[in-house]
């Protein structure tokens, strides 16, 4: 370790291949969905007089089909993000071919914006059009703005499903062990699932842990509220 | 327009304004979903005996619920990824105040990446590091490979609501409007959507039109005919 809290052979590692977005937002997302979906379910049938055993075995169904529904659509949307910057490649590929003075200039403006200016601007233009891959990795990057790191579409999907599933199951737990007043243990544990997924969170922010639990609570209560309202419209 | 296919003003926007990542990933990830979650729906309740208004009504209340719980969802896990690119933002910020040096050879390592050499690198290198904010631009790219363009929480949630409304209503459209086999129509255009979303995005991909339908899809008949037989398990 150096002084300032990462070794510098790290640093390099990160630097050939650098982190990328990694899953933060796959997870909050499928963990908020997964619990929202599962209380929802849980307060739809909650009032009919099921008995635990199916609420759970009914829960726990959804649970997995709708995990792996969006697991699916995480797949499809991700892989999509892939396949776009595949073709952006192309495009730039073309071009650099067909008219490498227009491409050029585009690397000089990319580069005046990294703050690079005067001769250096002009070297550092031809070293970087000198080499094929390092010009287009330049334009990705500059004129659409995209990450050196691709997103893994299996990667998504699996942490989607996951999220899903733990969250998801929590909202059954108190069914699951037939505990007295279930449905009201189950709403205080969707909630307390809602201010965990917040809190844990934090830690990819700068926001305190109560902060960011009390934001998710909110936004995560507000949904499952409105699944709720519009549940209990349909089993009065 | 220049002639190739996009004027040098448009480019020029670009760069200072660079398009980033898109809603690209949200319309498919939530078009999928909804019809996923419409489908098994219907389904369960198909079979039931009730009538198609019944099915609309419960159908369209699950859209618009589960539509609500995806985009509050998207909205909290895009919002984490913004919260995490403000957080390395300032471990950047204190670590070039406090160890300039090895800030500063980060820069050349990234620089070294991207294809410059030599004395280019040391003068592009200086000159970067002249500059508060350019050098710390460069470390997210480079160093975490992270895109220069933020994701949008908000867009990112409500492409997220209307994509998974939209393609959650189509199954729903046979039972509207009564159509003989409803089930069977509202399967059929099920798999429609799938296709139609498939055929849609390729736009967006070097893959033929047909082929990015197909492989929908298979995706998405998969995820809903997964749906379908846990559904039927406990509505026999």
């Amino acid at each position: 370790m150096t002084d300032h809290g990462h070794s510098q052979q790290e640093i390099t590692e990160r630097i050939n291949a650098p982190p990328g977005r990694g899953v933060l937002r796959d997870v909050v997302y499928g963990g908020i969905d997964g619990s929202v979906t599962t209380f929802a379910i849980v307060a739809g049938v909650a009032g009919a007089g099921l008995s635990p055993f199916v609420i759970v075995a009914l829960g726990l169904a959804n649970v997995l089909a709708d995990g792996f529904s969006m697991a699916a659509g995480n797949y499809s949307g991700t892989k999509a993000e892939i396949d776009n910057i595949h073709r952006i490649r192309a495009i730039e590929e073309q071009h650099i071919r067909l008219y490498p003075d227009g491409e050029r200039k585009e690397v000089r403006e990319i580069l005046t914006q990294k703050g690079l200016s005067g001769r250096v601007l002009d070297e550092a233009t031809d070293e970087i059009t000198s080499n094929h891959d390092n010009w287009i990795n330049l334009m990705i990057e500059g004129e659409y703005g995209l990450g050196s790191v691709d997103p893994h579409p299996l990667k998504a999907a699996m942490a989607t499903f996951f999220a899903f599933l733990v969250a998801g199951m929590i909202p059954l737990l108190p069914f699951l062990f037939s505990i007295e007043g279930a449905f009201t243990v189950s709403a205080w544990m969707t909630a307390g699932v809602f201010f965990a997924i917040g809190a844990m969170k934090s830690r990819w922010s700068l926001a305190p842990w109560w902060r960011s639990g009390a934001e998710t609570l909110l936004i995560g209560g507000l949904a499952a509220g409105i699944a709720f309202l519009v549940g209990s419209l349909f089993h009065p």
